[in-house]
């Protein structure tokens, strides 16, 4: 079993809130992210994807057509935007990084698969002191 | 001639965008980044400030301070903000990575001299690919 | 299950001997770590913690709060300090980077599990060199 | 169980093609890879070996032995070389990374035993987008 | 003045040698770099470039475009390839990070005052150990 | 005029302080940095040379004699030590990171010469948030 990641990255603002708290306890909950104006990050994305070398090519799989499917399906929707407003991924969602993170796993899962791969890990840097790991 | 320099982080949302150009002009000139939903970025602020060093105590300048000083000054007031909508040294100003450092500089530039030394440079990188300097 | 990580930094000085050692036999196991005047570094702590996501604030753990234990029951006891004379969590122990983050896990393990999380992973870096990792 | 990682560097040339492709073939598969005059890369190698700490000197392994092993059995045959011609255990494979990490990982698995701990993880980096991990 | 920076990649072979020195001689001044089978390197390359900001885009330069020159001028030609058998900007010329520099230099220096700004610099980092500036 | 830069780094110990103030004053102005028992960092070093290139050879410096010449006068004195107790040419001299750079240069500016460039910057980062520039 060989694994190997791809790194891709996106710039987006967002905000936490519950817009049934007061802005009070949204202070409380979610500190400064809860900015009504937004604010925003440069994210780093790796997707690790696991299976076995092709022996004719030395390939686990093609990384420029995952990187492509990354573009595609991830960072096209995400780059530049506003995570809470314009990403349909994410839509009905708190805009954290945890749930980012799951949501990236549901959208690359199945496309994984076609490439001949299976999806083990979308980790996301929000800073460089904070990330998440999802395993599915 | 001694130069230190003091890097500060900070979060924040912004958008490019003239109000009396045309949506298609706007994303001409200004791309992604004229999304009206906002965008953001983790930008890295690096301080550079010279003088001679104090023999007593071998500094430059007292780097506790001068963080103090960036903080109170900058990282306030523009930390996880909108940065065409809140910060008050920005307003009225083209939200750019450029402007932010003339910005900046103006707001540093007397308190630094307060601390005994002088400002020399305010670098922002708004990416890993991308990032300014100014002088004054 | 979700995991997140959160990096603290620190800096201190130690030494790696055993007294009953002779110096050559400290040189020969410890190397120019076992300088008896000391040297030091900056240690990087990532902090990963797992658990599952709150639905009702998109968090796995409130990572101020988690932030703020790391330095409450770490860094304030261990940055800009002697490991060997000074952090009681280290006492009567080989001051190595294995044994540091052994005893890191065993400061963390509960106070983690009191914010509601699991403690999954402790990891040191020494050098961008070196790195240990302790799972429990 | 502990573990313990030491990161080493190289330079190295390499080509992916297959001799029985056609040069649109070698194109198609392996893009600008296959370019017949060779290309290169800094690649990070990062070893991780795992095992329980010796209480006598905190030590899970001597890290200078385990720096010396990887130099001699990898550095030495592969930087500033060219991995399809010169290097001895990547003959007869093609030179991709997740090949060249199993064949680092067969050099080493032996070496490491012999000094009392046993191979966690192979990882390559060959660029600050792509790495893949081997775990035997 | 304002000074505005853009990084690029890129991956190549190179080889450092003189056909008329001897193997010894070639090994004595270019050491390793000296291997007839070539080895080589992940570039990273930064430009700076300097002029005044436009009061009415906020920008010094359109990045977009610069980054866009770059590619067409340098990557393109550079990516991928063996400096010393395929760059036609290098032909005639020791491949060192040196002579790279300056032949960039050449290559942008009017293309980029064509877009409004004058070339301050060019960097090249060879390693994480090595760079060169080449400030025309 | 052409510049290169070769990084070394080094681990070290040091303690900010003046016998002739109290333990109150010393804390007042230089902090953690003044605890008696040491602290200590990873240190980088960035030495600048500046000259012109040997049409020859390509180079501005060989790089391996001048990596040489900056471990043999300084990484071996200062590595894995005390900087206040065991380097020689940091005696008498409070262990700022300022006068650290000073005396660094004044360690390589002749030795730089005799490899036929000129010295033209010393750069040391203390931490990844903070670094001095020293240019003679």
């Amino acid at each position: 079993m060989m694994y190997i990641t791809r790194r891709e990255r996106f710039n987006a603002a967002h905000r936490l809130f519950r817009p049934e708290y007061s802005d009070t306890k949204n202070m409380e909950v979610f500190g400064k992210c809860s900015n009504p104006n937004w604010h925003g990050h440069n994210y780093e994305l790796f997707v690790t994807v696991k299976g076995t070398v092709d022996p004719e090519t030395g390939f686990l799989i093609n990384l420029k057509a995952l990187s492509k499917l990354i573009r595609e399906k991830i960072i096209q929707k995400i780059d530049h935007k506003n995570i809470n407003l314009e990403v349909d991924f994410m839509q009905g969602q708190m805009a954290s990084t945890e749930n980012l993170s799951v949501a990236i796993w549901n959208e690359l899962e199945k496309p994984v698969r076609h490439l001949g791969a299976k999806l083990h890990c979308v980790k996301i840097c929000e800073s460089e002191n904070n990330f998440v790991e999802y395993f599915g």
